[in-house]
């Protein structure tokens, strides 16, 4: 949890932090401004000290809806160092380094660095930032960083925030299949629209856009895959394909709060009409696999056991996997799920591949089997969002029916 | 141009670059790939040879639709790579890097590292590439980087997409405009929706998503900023805000392609029913500024040469700037203009702070001038975006009429 920085320091041996950000939207910046809508900040954070906030004077009234403490680059006196530097950016850049983390009391130490940025500037100026302060070390993070750690576990604040785009997300779910189901079947099994026009991938994502917008939420790009295309676990869709009756579609929509923030992440599969044997009989198994995982979840327990349990049982059904056959496109291809929050992908992972992550209170995760077969043309897969109580319960935050045929009026009588 | 990305190489030395992806939009990939629905990928590029795509298994099908040549992590051994470092994946992509160089040809000389990224992680990750490979130099690039330079000149097919994004921003903005008017002014000269209930900021701003949505373009955190608010370039403006008749409003969109992609960049200053006359003082100064900037404009010439025509001017009229009070917030506090793309700021940049950037054919650029009085609760900003032609001209894409006022029905007579 954010409260647990200064202890996450302390184990890495940081006396500061420094998380850049660059134009676009930042997790990291979110975590730590409360979402203030800036850029091409710097922020800093002295151990045991509140961060420090650096803007450009153009950001500063929206910056100081952070509640924390702002500074401009002028009041550090950038421009002076600009103009010392002859115009140089690059080296002004590094003489301010020094000077913002003066003005948090460091000049020397660990101090680590986090953030998205350009990773060709960075490289550039990591070397340059060694250079200058040898009393500094600049140390950079892999694996399960700090933030990462600290992510693990929501706050009472951060779940309330995922239940609210959980519970808007599961109402955008619904409105997608009342829409579908409002439409007919022609007597080729096409899905047509009240004046005889095909429904088309395209119709359906731009209704779904819509709908989440309503609701203050953005898509960041949804998979509503169908056929062959669904046999392709991270397949778009393609937007001109019309929806026929008896295909499996893979519909995985994983929107955030409007302009960056937290996400949800669900999947259904849906087919309409009517389910051809070969996917109901993959829908059967990947409803027990979800069904096992819940099962077998425990708080306190390692995740790659919940993935080699729901393994074990795929393998035995048959069905080629990601540990039998590695790099497969075909059966159970992917892992069983991951930690979600301003991240669509977080840790912990549940993962064969990976054996240090366990489950605790405050995790907010999914659970996703899925079965692929895209030369059979369709894939399946059912993916529920949950968080893990202080009692270490399991909740799920996606309470929507796992039908998989959306039942259709029948074809309008020819004129 | 991206035909130029061979010459901009030779010009760095560079035997190959490496373009790295996350999971967010990447311009560079967008770029590369005629924007693909991926992540996680690397691409390679070795001089003088067409790039390779490195995706996962899961994004085989979209990453086809690239026309590049496209192998997998697994393909080319990732799995066995992992499985020799013990699970450890920093240590698994270090060796991986060094087998995808391979593949193109390399094993020594100089490799350009570029893209957006975890810099927490790259900063580790290349102190370990250096160390695993010492006949390799990788080397990152600040300041107009070999990418920048290319982009700053479009080709056919990226005007073509600037102009068609042109079009449909013009047209939300004429929207919006017919949207405001078509309300009524209460008696305390707020602006009420038929119901009587308020408008405010967030009405407008939902209805322009809506009509950004329908025209395929996804807002990018547009500000839609009233009275004091408008006084602070950056503000995005409040929600809650109720629109007023006679406030300064300015209304600066810069959305894009849906789920990524060429963005379009205008703004306009609006006062509903009447300006105060130091808001149209200012404005009309604005507008003058404006229309020196788009005269003092010519290909070959240097950028910086315009800003200080509108300095000159700005500081005649008795306005502070950015050059006469560096760090100033009252006046002319900004650059006049970039360029824009992928990116919503490109080079050239158009500042007094940057002295070797030249306008060309080919460039997309914005000019900008705007004045700001956050105390006296005002600002104005008039923005087109321009293209350079191949003849050397200058040709706006925004042709929106610059009127400051917003002419309103007059009140409903009281019940």
């Amino acid at each position: 949890m954010k409260t647990d920085l200064d202890r996450l320091m302390s184990a890495r041996r940081l006396d500061a932090l420094v998380i850049v950000g660059g134009e676009d939207y930042s997790p990291l910046r979110d975590y730590l401004t409360q979402g203030v809508h800036i850029g091409r900040e710097l922020i800093l954070k002295k151990h045991g000290a509140a961060p420090l906030l650096i803007v450009g004077g153009m950001e500063l009234d929206e910056a100081r809806k952070s509640g924390l403490a702002v500074r401009t680059y002028a009041d550090l006196g950038y421009l002076d160092l600009l103009q010392s530097a002859g115009g140089d950016v690059l080296k002004a850049g590094v003489a301010f380094w020094g000077r913002a983390l003066a003005e948090i009391g460091i000049t020397s130490g660990r101090v680590g660095v986090y953030g998205r940025g350009d990773v060709n500037y960075f490289i550039v100026f990591i070397d340059l930032l060694r250079e200058a302060y040898p009393a500094v070390q600049f140390v950079g993070e892999a694996g399960l960083t700090l933030f990462d750690e600290a992510m693990l576990t929501k706050d009472e604040d951060e779940i309330a925030r995922l239940k609210s785009v959980a519970e808007r997300t599961v109402s955008v779910i619904e409105a997608t299949w009342n829409y579908i189901a409002g439409h007919r079947l022609a007597a080729d099994e096409t899905v047509v629209q009240p004046d005889g026009t095909p429904l088309t991938v395209g119709d359906v994502k731009r209704f779904v856009i819509r709908e989440l917008l309503e609701r203050g939420l953005e898509d960041t790009d949804m998979i509503f895959a169908q056929g062959r295309d669904a046999g392709y676990p991270h397949s778009r869709g393609a937007a001109g394909d019309v929806l026929r009756a008896g295909r499996s579609i893979v519909f995985d929509l994983f929107p955030r709060e409007m302009g960056g923030g937290y996400y949800h992440d669900m999947t259904r599969t849906w087919c309409i009409g009517y389910a051809p044997p070969a996917v109901q009989a993959a829908y059967d198994d990947v409803l027990t696999a979800f069904e096992m995982a819940v099962e077998a979840f425990g708080a306190g327990k390692k995740t790659h056991l919940v993935q080699e349990a729901v393994l074990n049982y795929f393998e035995a059904r048959g069905h080629q996997t990601a540990r039998s056959h590695p790099g497969t496109l075909e059966g159970y291809v992917h892992s069983l799920g991951h930690g979600v929050g301003l991240n669509i992908h977080e840790r912990p992972g549940i993962t064969h591949l990976r054996q240090e992550d366990s489950f605790q209170p405050g995790n907010c995760i999914t659970l996703e089997p899925g079965l692929y077969y895209p030369e059979q043309g369709f894939g399946v897969r059912v993916e529920d969002l949950f968080v893990v109580t202080a009692a270490g319960e399991l909740v799920s935050l996606t309470p929507f029916r796992k039908d998989l045929v959306i039942p259709m009026l029948p074809a309008e009588p020819p004129a």
